[in-house]
């Protein structure tokens, strides 16, 4: 990133968001919420409230959806997302994006779709038999909220990796086909958190996640539950800290002092107890000014539909843009 | 059909319409034009010009769309739709179809849309060994056409009785989950029209078309150069009406004297030529006063584009109306 003056414009274009299926997690922030406070400084950020694509796995369950877009957007708002900075939308009031959806859709085949690993492994994960259009379209509009922005950067987890993959095909086939309308992403690869049980993602759904309000208390508690390596029995067994979740935390919340607790590990010199205690005030450290932020903006639920009022209306106009040059270019701008 | 004074208001809903891929034939007329020319009396009936499901096949060749969707619409006014009793739109121009579209994604299962045995008998047609997204995605799209204006009835080929059923099961799925605000639509279904080869439907992209704007004499030629009975070589060979092209048309366009016909092939005591000129003046019954209206609108492209804009304008009206108590009963209509 280079230095921008204040009156610069901000020239390069971020898009993130989140599914709005519950509250975020300490994965989400170390994937990619702690990078959106950094981007949104530089870049034009937009963030999105993804509600629709909530459905693809949440869609008997709509009811809880309005809570979901409040609580993620509460919860942006308490590790620092600025609305002042970024742009904060609620992905559902975006027509444009439907409809770019239903134009990319003619041109990817059903087969690029059923080997994308991701859905691929989604899909196994919560034992679809049969998978819906919509879960199988996901890459499809997910091409559409970046595209409908101009993002050429999108910050998240290596998982998303094969979509952004999709989208800059999608963009190419566009650009070759009709004009070159859309830009190509890139994406930024935030870093994986383990879950509290080990060997797997952090994820709400699989009940392994530290909320990102969750408070001192839990935290304590939650760490101390974690897995460790389960053949380190006594304070003074050799550890193995590659096989420990707690161990991955520190490479994470504590990265210049992991080395020593690597060592002093694998030699039985700390206890599992002592290190819980580090991580945990290494997290306490990340998640307390959240909470800060979190206490300011609580009860401020006025405030927080009129941020997502203001920025879907301003998303909505930036969308409504690249869907008339979409359009143009397509040759279907009937009446001018 | 029931009598309806003119003051009553128009209680059902038609809604139909033509993939904007060229101009239309006389198997569209059979199929579903003169129908609609009916219903648009006693019915409120949109007609959708279908520029988006029209890029399932056409995605490499949007330049023709602009000229297809007024060459359809030419089409439409001259078979006799009045634009003072029936709404013309452009689907392109209906953001809540798309919106709609995505929705529906969510609850339909991609094996349901491989078993469309209309989807998997276009995709045999066109030789087509991977799917397109959104060729599979055509009975959900024409879901979210039909119950954007809440239609209740579809007038349409029998190839399209899968389609209306999966839309069927859409509107259950979403009114069984939600709340009950679609509209269950029935199929209204028309007759089929061979093509001129004999062995399958007409249709412009197998040639074997009499298009609506053909001249008298193209019709007497192409019925002229028309399959019939192979087994027939003189006048005097009994002849197999059931496989004759032209026995089919006998049927169609001359219902009451087509058994006369049949007993006269059958007996050998009708040429195939004179049989063919019966056809082709009860062809041309069809099309003359199709060729008179047409003269009329013809040069008047600002007028067809004015019925286009202003149908378009009121289709939107209540596709938002639909769209509203949608984002209602789904829970998604967050600021209020």
């Amino acid at each position: 990133m280079t230095f921008q003056s204040k009156i610069q414009p901000k020239q390069e274009v971020v898009l993130t968001g989140d599914r709005t299926t519950g509250k975020l997690h300490l994965g989400h922030y170390v994937g990619s919420l702690k990078h959106r406070v950094q981007l949104q400084q530089q870049y034009e950020t937009y963030i999105m409230l993804a509600d629709v694509q909530a459905l693809t796995t949440h869609f008997h369950n709509p009811g809880m959806l309005a809570d979901s877009v409040r609580q993620v957007a509460l919860d942006y708002l308490s590790v620092g997302i600025d609305p002042e900075q970024a742009t904060i939308f609620v992905q559902s009031m975006i027509p444009e994006i439907a409809e770019l959806t239903c134009i990319y859709s003619m041109f990817v085949t059903v087969s690029s779709l059923r080997h994308n690993p991701t859905v691929k492994h989604e899909a196994q994960e919560r034992g679809y038999e049969d998978l819906y259009y919509g879960f199988l379209g996901y890459p499809v509009s997910q091409a559409a909220d970046i595209t409908a922005f101009k993002a050429s950067l999108v910050p998240a987890g290596e998982d998303q990796i094969p979509h952004i993959e999709q989208a800059r095909r999608i963009v190419r086939r566009f650009n070759e086909l009709y004009a070159p309308v859309l830009v190509e992403p890139q994406i930024l690869v935030g870093e994986r958190l383990e879950g509290l049980d080990g060997g797997s993602k952090m994820s709400k759904s699989l009940g392994n996640a530290i909320c990102l309000d969750a408070s001192s208390e839990e935290v304590r508690s939650q760490i101390r539950r974690a897995t460790t390596d389960p053949a380190r029995v006594h304070k003074t067994d050799p550890g193995h800290p590659d096989i420990c979740t707690i161990y991955g935390y520190h490479s994470i919340f504590r990265k210049e002092g992991s080395e020593e607790i690597r060592e002093q590990c694998q030699k039985g010199s700390i206890s599992c107890a002592a290190c819980k205690a580090m991580v945990t005030e290494a997290i306490e450290e990340v998640l307390e000014p959240i909470r800060e932020r979190r206490e300011l903006y609580k009860h401020r639920t006025k405030d927080i539909d009129d941020i997502l009022m203001a920025g879907t209306t301003k998303a909505r106009s930036v969308a409504r843009q690249t869907m008339g040059e979409v359009r143009e270019a397509m040759g279907i701008h009937y009446f001018k």
